[in-house]
Formats: structure tokens, C-alpha cells, sequence
């Protein structure tokens, strides 16, 4: 069984990266290399049997995991503001990722499967664990 | 190929149980033990081969299925009135494993991949018979 | 200017009266005369003249009064269990001008001008205070 | 007859003035003192009658009004980027009136009854000059 | 007291006429002179004062108002296959218009106010008698 | 990784082919077999490692792609107008098993994992290569 939450949370942030030229995150990023900003939905999944009181796992637990990682980024600058993104670049690929280390590591282990960032509708990022494997 | 049909019910319901008492059921499962409802969304994904009527499957026999399903508990309190889920914590894991076995059943063997429910546009619960062997 | 705020909430509900039987109820409201429920959305509009701050109200000042009346109902059975509105048929009509006066009573008089309860994504039911005068 | 039409964009803001110390923008605008972004709907209804060829107004003269102020805003920072916003605290309501006025201008006179703009899908702000007289 | 119901339809149609050639049709109505589609939504709004048994109107009968209207241009052609609406450019201006008359003459008078036709997600066409008049 | 973007687009169509009567379509295929239509909304996703740029694809490669796509299908007929439909009974599971095939060709090979055509708010087609094999 998987359960999945969905939290949202609005942030500024523009693509770069220390070792870009501003010409060159033009280049690379397009308009995302201006500032400008989303409200993003966070979703988390979770796996495993359902227990004798009908829950994969108890949906506080899930939720309070990923409140802690919206405390940290909404109403925020992701580029700028949040020491915890500190040196990622804010695609919505590595918000992903590292989203979904934050939240794998509040949780029991091997119960997270799955993040994904919806930075608007026309697009989606997803990371699963298992797919990244070596 | 996989098709996804999606059917909609408003439903009733609190989380208790037989072995439960009031407060202990306060305990567990929060502001989600008193009387409250939703509209909820029922989602059922089949899988197969097109055939040469570029279908996986007659629309309106998925449909037919999930109808009976909704038909039981649309408009209903599922904590009391829905006979099928009698003795049955309604939890979204509950409901989209006993909505999977209810669906699969009406359907050719080996056809029904998923079952979603979506209770809120925070929380989607997802039942895959592959991922639940023992 | 308006400024519109939405607020979301579950629960419970059947329409019926004192003075009707259960036969009775069954023919005037159908299907919604059996318990069931909604995730509701609760839209409250506000108007008047932008002030110095770029606000035409607080928007903290109209989310409490909005969240005092989502206190009272979210996750409850508007037809046994919410005090405020016993004796209430909980149609979505009595339900906007019920919470149309909550509201308004909390709020700097003139203020509120329009409160809209969305049911399901199928209808929608909205008090304004100017079209109702007698 | 009405017509509206819907155009996206995706800005970063905070909200302060040159006036306002940042401990009285935080006590103010609470975390909107704060940089942070949404994914806005920009909305414009355009009012008059049904012409022979069944329309209120071309849609690609509104569209192109819409858009000519989407390219002043989208992927940009409102509070430091933008000149048409320089002096201008956005706030949903100063953005809906100046937004209301650039659009205004750009069509036949007469024509522009409304401007809303959607910051998330929990506030809506809507700038209707009929409303506004002195 | 106003309600508000939702229908939901799919159609295809093309913006052209009778007095128009194919390149002014073209000209006029860009790529909405050339057959296409969309799933349409329907909104009809009643207003009137709310009765004893908590209802501005029975449901039941906007509704079989709305689903009269909806029969006739469901998985329908509106340029070539409705006989209602012959001789008529599907604009959304008049369909909104056209579906207005047909709605109003199958409730009791005076209680129809608006009837709204959404074509797509990015544009809205809403006609209302009262601002109609001479 | 993976990524998914959205794009819309309307289209008409009906359900027949050349080997079925007018009959036989309607019998198979209900009210599909008539001309209607809709706002589909063409889904892919594409499967990778995150490179330095923080990104699985760059998003532009993959939009283009998809693009090339819509603009063969957009305000179209997919039964009668589009060429590379051709011969192609305009089922969801066919045009989202031949946007495959054709997006599939545009990208750098192995990339495309998934694509889905969502045909209205009730259904869903999704085709996923490494699910077909033989």
C-alpha cells in the first residue's frame, strides 16, 4: 500500500550556480536564470502493510516529516535564504533529491519511496530511491 | 498499455473501531475519529495489449465495475450504512484494498493493476496487488 | 477592490428537518437525505478602498474569522454535532448565510459583501448581503 | 455579455516600502515581508455586445493586451525588476489595480469591466473600476 | 441567494459561416476556423429567496434544465450536428447566449440569471440577461 | 530522475475505422463514434541521471519535442486532418501509444520512459515501453 501527501509552499529562486557567468546561466537557464518564483506542491510517498488500525503509517508522522522541510522554504528565496539548500542549484531536480533526503531521513527507514516537486502545472519532478541505484 | 477511469462519491464516515474506545480512538486517529465526510475520487488503472480497436479495455465494462462500487457507497455513511465494509475501518487504505478486491472480481482475471483513492487534495491512498505479495 | 480568501474543510452531513419524516425527506432531498459529506471550500469576499500598505484588509484579519468558523464544523457532522447551527437544514444555501453572518460579525461592519460555499466541484452556493434586502 | 480570459505567470516578490523599517514590514506583511514567488493567474473580463461574427471582442486583442503585460512580469522579480512596478508594494490588490490600468489602456475604451489576480489558490483579488468611484 | 450548477460536456466545432469564405474564416477566427474540440463546462446560476426547506430551487430541476441542454451537444458536432443551433457561429459568446434562452425557458420565469460556457482553462464567456438590456 | 511536463491542446475526433460500419462503430464505441471532442493534455516523462546543471533533461530539448507533436494536432481533426494519424482509430490508448513513438524519435535515445493522454477529467491513457514488450 502507498500513501502519498501533498503540501504546498510558495518561494522565490533563479538557476545559477557559482561557476556560471551571468551570460552563461542566461544561456543554460533560459528566463529561470532571473529571479522569479512558484508555489510549489511537495509530494511524499510512503510504502508498506497496512496495520490492524487500517494505516500504512501513521499520516502525523508523514506530515510532520515534511512540514519541518516546508518550514525551511516557504515564503522563502530557495537561492538565497535557505542554509539548507545551500550551493544546490534549485532546479526542481535537485529540490527533489534533496527533499527527498530530508524527509527519508525523519522517517523510519525504508518507508519513504517516492518525491515529487510540481514547480507548475506543466511540469513535475520526481525522484525514487530505487531507480538511482548504481 | 494502461487506462485509468476516474469516478467521484461523497461519503461519510469516522475512523473507530470495535476494539476501540472513544478515547483511545481520539488518540489514534485525531479530528479523523469524529463524524466528517468527503468527496472522494476512485481511481482504477487496467492494463493489456491494444487491440485492433485500439482498446485495452471496453471503457464502459472498467466503468460498469467502479460504478458498482460507487453505487454502494456514494451518499452513504461508510462507518455504518455500507454493508461491504462492515467491520471495516474506513481508512483510505481500507477502502482502496477493499475497492481493489470488489473491482478486480468484476473484472477478467488478471486485468486490474491500481486502485486509488483520493480523500483530499492532500492525501491520495494507492493499492497494488504486485506490491503487496507475501 | 475584493479580496476573496478560501478556506477548506470536511464533514459530515444530511438534510432533513424536525418536521419532516424520514419518507418525506427521502422524496424532497433524494439521495442527500442519507448521511454522506463534502470536503467544502468556504470563499468570504471582502471590499473596499486600498489603504497606504497596499491592503484593502488584513488578510490575517478575514483568515480568522474564516478559520473560527472552520473550527466549529471542519471535521464534524453539521447535522448533529455544531451547536452554531442546530435547527439548521444544512443545505448549501443555509450554510452560506449562516456563515455569512458568523463571518460578518467578526469582521469591521460594511466589510464582508459576499460568502460562497462550494459543495463539490458541481455546484456552488452564494449569499450577498445587497440581494437580499426585503 | 462577458468574456475572460486566463494567462499564467510565475513571479518572485516581497512585500516592503522604502517607508517601512524591515522589523515593521515583518510586523505587516508577516513571512510576506519575506522574498518568495507564486505561480499567478492573471484574469481580465472585457464587457459589450455580441457582434455579427458572434464575439465580444477579438480574443487575440485581448490575449495580446494580457500579454504584453505577462512579458513585463514573468520570471521576474516584482519588488526590484520590474520598472512598470517600481514604487509599487505588490500586494495582490496593487497588482490587480496597476495591471487593470496597463491592460485598460491598451484596448478600446470602455471595454475592460474587471482584473483578478490569483496569488495561490487561497486568496483572489479582483479590481473592478465601476467599484471604485469617488 | 444564488446557485450555481456545473455540467460538464465534450464537442467538436469550427468557427466559420455561411457568408464567410474559408480564407476569411481564416482571417477571422485563426485556428479556431479549423475543425477541433474541447471538454466544455456548463454553469447555470438561479438566484431567489431561500425557502423552508433550506433551497433557492430544487437541484433537480436546474439540473434536468442543464442536462436537456447537454443531451443535445454532448460528443456532438456544434457546427454540423445540432439542430438548435443552426445558423449559429459556436463562439462561446453565443453558446453562452444560446444555452441561456434554451435553460430560461425550462425554469420558472424570472429565476435564471447568468449561464457561463468555460471552453478551455484559459478563457470564460458569461452572459447575464440583466446586462444585456437596451 | 524523472521528469514530466504537460502541454494542452484541443482537438476533434470521433471513434470508427474503415473496416466498421456506421452501426458496428456505434455499437463498439457508444457516443465516442460521433464527432466531439476535447482539451487533452499530453504528458511525458523522461528518465535520467542529474547532471552538474542540476538537470535531468534539459527542458527545452524535451518541450520541442512534445511541441512538434501538438503542433500536428492542435485545433485539429484527428480522424480526418492530421496525416500522421492516418489510419489510426483515434483512441486514447492509440495517440498515446504513437506520441510515444514519435517523441521517442526526437530525444536522445533511452530517455522517454512514459506517455500519457489525458482525455478529460474522468480518463486516462498511459504507454510505457518497457511494459509492452513482447
Amino acid at each position: 500500500m502507498e500513501l502519498t501527501k501533498i503540501l504546498r509552499f510558495s518561494a522565490a529562486h533563479r538557476l545559477t550556480s557559482a561557476m556560471l557567468s551571468s551570460e552563461e546561466s542566461d544561456r543554460l537557464y533560459g528566463p529561470c536564470a532571473r529571479d522569479h518564483g512558484h508555489n510549489y506542491a511537495l509530494q511524499a510517498t510512503v510504502r508498506g502493510t497496512v496495520d490492524a488500525d487500517g494505516m500504512v503509517m501513521d499520516q502525523v508522522v508523514l506530515e510532520r516529516a515534511m512540514q519541518a522541510v516546508v518550514d525551511l522554504v516557504d515564503h522563502r528565496d530557495l537561492t538565497r535564504d535557505v542554509p539548507a539548500l545551500s550551493g544546490v542549484i534549485s532546479t526542481g531536480e535537485n529540490l527533489a533529491a534533496t527533499f527527498y533526503r530530508m524527509i527519508d531521513r525523519m522517517l523510519p527507514p525504508g518507508r519513504l519511496v517516492r518525491v515529487a516537486v510540481v514547480e507548475t502545472e506543466n511540469n513535475r519532478f520526481e525522484y525514487e530511491a530505487r531507480r538511482e541505484a548504481p
